[in-house]
């Protein structure tokens, strides 16, 4: 008998509902009782997965719905990977939800990382212009970033994420278990998110990762159950502030400035994300340095726990830092003309800035 | 100079703010200072439109826009009719705002009938998750109608408006001058739905229209005016207690389940929206006649309302009741397995009715 004891429950408060997180182990095989506690009752569900979680953990998701009296009206698998976030995709998934003859009462299950959260929540968010939808995030970096918050997209020629919806789930399923089958690579890229939030306003979790850096990269459930914990506490509450992303919830962008950059500058497959954020986040300590808003310290003790977590913290030398800033300059971000920074004042504070020159980031970024 | 004391405004209040709706004469030469007064001020701009609308009234908009400092960003034309709102032109919108370098503060003006609105309306709710939207609506459907509410969509294989959006204009500029552009028949039909707000909800209305049937099929301006005004208010304050369509909306399809099917019965091309919703809304009539719920006379004083403002009233002989009710079956509507109708129970006054039995309908879609 499975006991809900040792599960923790966040609650995402914003101006159009509420709506729970649900952090434990073994939570796959609750999926029907936690479905169920937010008014979603046996019917007809969707699941949309990609094929190598659903290799996984495909076979005993269904088996838990079928038995609880759910009726999985259509199954969709999708390859791994970032281009699975197409339109293409997009429009097989209307057809098939169509061909189920989904009515605005069933739900869309999203069984995977961001990739598939993303895809299957805009088509959730469109279709009949609007179903249930339930993250079940499979990787890390979705239990504290993606899978939070409720943007969901799809990719164009033009741009990461540019065709999308704020479409907030219904409940949001983070089974710490599923990290486990992750290669730990991943597992310790989606640790720089969490790092993330501790440099972001919680010195408190930053002192607490440092401590506890073997465990999260060994992968101990009870350290990942309070990292993921603490993570979607502290993004939730950042985008009850600011659900449509107008003004506060740039501040969740700490990092990712010079981290996408840096993804741009190596291709796909070139670097993880966290990997490329944890060095962002290092870049953007020392803007703030360079302009005299940050302790000298601060940049080293960021420097000190990401790679006690496992995870780099300079551009890789392969990369000319000029080269960089030109990316950056491409960024949709500063299509205003303007360097806009988030910049880390201390290890738990931010300011955001618009006064950055590309001389202070190509120095951030050497070596 | 051009005065605004002849314009009136409604206010669409809804939970996540409010707009308002500007219904008046040569109004889109005001569009730049009705711009301005809700926050939108000059900077890039996309335009939508349908070919035909564009060869009159572009010009005029583009013009006012550009001397009033604002830029065209990307303007668009499609074909007009139906079959414009797809996939493949929403593709088209994307790769244009994105070649236009749109950011989430340039507005969307969509500039036209229900199609452009829906359709423009739908990319500008996605692109980058959502930019400004200003309706413009040019025919009366989409004046007292389909501008007004939210609703934003494109239409599937499997179904008519099956993927879209809730998303809220910033600004609803509805200029009775552009009717007078208008084929006759093209206005008349859309009166159907003026008087539809007149037997939902309101007598006075109703009468209001009976005695001004003569000014509304000639198109005189005051008249279309109070119409327009009124059919706006109604919309909107029943969009404001159900803005998501869980509810309380649905009373705004009377004589539409009858319609849609008059309207897939007789293939596209052949009847107007609007005509078959008179004959739709007859016909709910005569069955609220038939459950016992709705004096006898009612149904006669629609006929007599529709006749005089040159619409039909019943059923084209060409077609077979029980296909009807064959077609009927078939819509979305009624996928839950009943029959769901709205049926007034008296000049102003509505049921929404699930134990309507196909018999009442063949009876009541009779000669």
């Amino acid at each position: 008998m499975v006991s809900w004891s040792d599960t923790r429950r966040v609650d995402v408060q914003l101006p159009g509902g509420r709506y729970p997180i649900l952090v434990g182990s073994d939570l796959l095989a609750r999926l029907p009782a936690a479905l169920e506690s937010v008014g979603l009752h046996p019917g007809p569900v969707a699941i949309v997965s990609d094929s190598a979680v659903a290799a996984i953990h495909g076979g005993a998701v269904e088996a838990a719905l079928v038995s609880a009296g759910f009726r999985i009206a259509t199954s969709t698998r999708f390859p791994p990977g970032e281009a699975t976030k197409s339109f293409d995709n997009l429009l097989a998934l209307f057809d098939a939800f169509a061909a189920a003859s989904l009515d605005r009462t069933a739900p869309v299950l999203a069984l995977g990382g961001g990739v598939i959260g993303d895809l299957s929540g805009f088509a959730a968010a469109t279709f009949k212009r609007g179903l249930p939808f339930v993250q079940i995030p499979t990787t890390l970096l979705a239990q504290v970033d993606s899978a939070v918050g409720g943007k969901v997209a799809v990719n164009h020629a033009a741009g990461k994420n540019l065709i999308g919806a704020f479409h907030q789930p219904r409940l949001v399923l983070a089974d710490i278990t599923t990290l486990g089958t992750l290669p730990p690579a991943e597992r310790i890229a989606g640790l720089a998110e969490v790092l993330k939030y501790g440099v972001l306003c919680d010195a408190e979790l930053f002192e607490w990762i440092t401590s506890h850096a073997g465990a999260l990269r060994a992968g101990e459930s009870s350290a990942l159950q309070h990292a993921v914990v603490r993570s979607c506490e502290i993004k939730s509450a950042v985008v009850a502030e600011d659900e449509r992303d107008l003004g506060r919830r740039a501040i969740l962008n700490l990092g990712h400035t010079v981290g996408h950059a840096i993804e741009n500058e190596l291709g796909y497959g070139g670097i993880r994300h966290g990997e490329a954020v944890a060095i962002g986040m290092v870049a953007a300590a020392r803007i703030g340095v360079a302009l005299g808003l940050t302790p000298a310290d601060v940049p080293d003790r960021i420097v000190a726990a990401a790679r006690s977590l496992g995870l780099p913290a300079s551009v890789p030398a392969s990369i000319d830092p000029a080269s960089l800033v030109a990316s950056i300059r491409q960024d949709k971000k500063i299509q205003a003309g303007r360097l806009r920074f988030i910049v880390p004042t201390a290890i738990g504070a931010v300011e955001v800035r618009d006064d950055v020159t590309e001389e202070q980031i190509v120095a951030a970024c050497g070596s």
